[in-house]
């Protein structure tokens, strides 16, 4: 039995803060951990904004609810749940993932949360484990499935050289360079049949 | 981050093979584990069945997706999958289970599989692991997430007893009895107010 494990921003929707930054006009929130390699001091940079706008919990997930998963994402995230099992596996929010989540259908996924305060506002952010992608791998592994992943991330590359299998889809032109041995997908119909490819060769 | 483990027969969907049995006429399918104790010889005396009847798994497939789900557990599960993480932990084969999960809306299921012969008759039974559904509550713990699990049988007890909390559902009066401290839930809205409970301890 196989379970194919997926990044979500950049691979079934769009990078969930810039997307939110160009919604709110917050252009602050633009910085990646590509500027800030400190993701603490990256969470704590952004929560300070987000109480300074008065942006709530709620207001968040309402901008986040206008954000629409990437062209085709839907189609392929149905197709790829007919034929095999999938998880999401995400460092981002819950609660910010809930109404992406609800776009796509609820696929099942592991991520970080959030702390709130009592007005509703984001206090801090809670991570699940370090190394999380990785450490999933190797969970399921434990459970004797055969598994698959696959991202566009520096973030993703373990969990990647854990897994069974896996490629990359749409990764930026450094993380190719890097890994050069790693396949790579560039659109959804490329991305289906590679996993097809890895499902049917479970005998 | 918490995941819910639920069982599938009993829980979301009537017995399989109790229903397959019923909807085909086949008398003989209804004898299950607590008749026939070897699950091998079971199997094979299933499968012997099947062939002897000349059906393919796309014919059983066929009857098995007129099975429709449990009053009520469409409902459950949107709510429950709107509320937090959702896995589906069954001894059934996912060939089975492929029909019924499309009219839940494709739900992750870890379950076993079946082994095929070149005319798409079934051959034998291929399982994931040995006590699978306690095996994968321990997985998930070793991913940092918090786990609760509930089920109506026998083999649901040491994934209860495994997990970081759990119940039963609608479970029949010798599980009961042998389980007396396990809490019961009898219908949909009383399980999804003690998985509410769990969910809302997490600090």
């Amino acid at each position: 039995m196989n379970i194919i494990c997926l990044d979500l921003e950049g691979v079934l929707v769009p990078e969930i803060w810039i997307s939110f930054a160009e919604k709110t006009g917050l252009e602050e929130l633009k910085i990646t951990t590509r500027d800030e390699p400190d993701y603490d001091k990256l969470m704590k940079y952004r929560i300070g904004i987000l109480r300074r706008e008065n942006l709530s919990l709620a207001d968040i997930q309402d901008v986040i609810s206008r954000i629409r998963p990437l062209d085709g994402a839907v189609e392929f995230l149905e197709a790829l749940r007919a034929m095999t099992q999938v998880v999401i596996l995400s460092d981002t929010f819950r609660e910010f993932a809930s109404p992406l989540m609800r776009q796509l259908g609820w696929p099942t996924i592991l991520c970080n949360s959030l702390v709130m305060d009592d007005m509703g506002m984001i206090e801090s952010v809670k991570m699940r484990q370090n190394d999380g992608k990785r450490k999933a791998i190797e969970g399921f592994r434990s459970m004797g499935l055969r598994t698959f992943a696959a991202g566009d991330s520096y973030n993703d590359i373990s969990m990647i050289r854990t897994a069974d299998a896996g490629c990359l889809f749409r990764a930026p032109e450094n993380i190719l360079k890097e890994q050069p041995d790693l396949r790579l997908a560039r659109d959804y119909d490329e991305f289906l049949a590679v996993i097809r490819e890895f499902v049917e060769s479970d005998i």
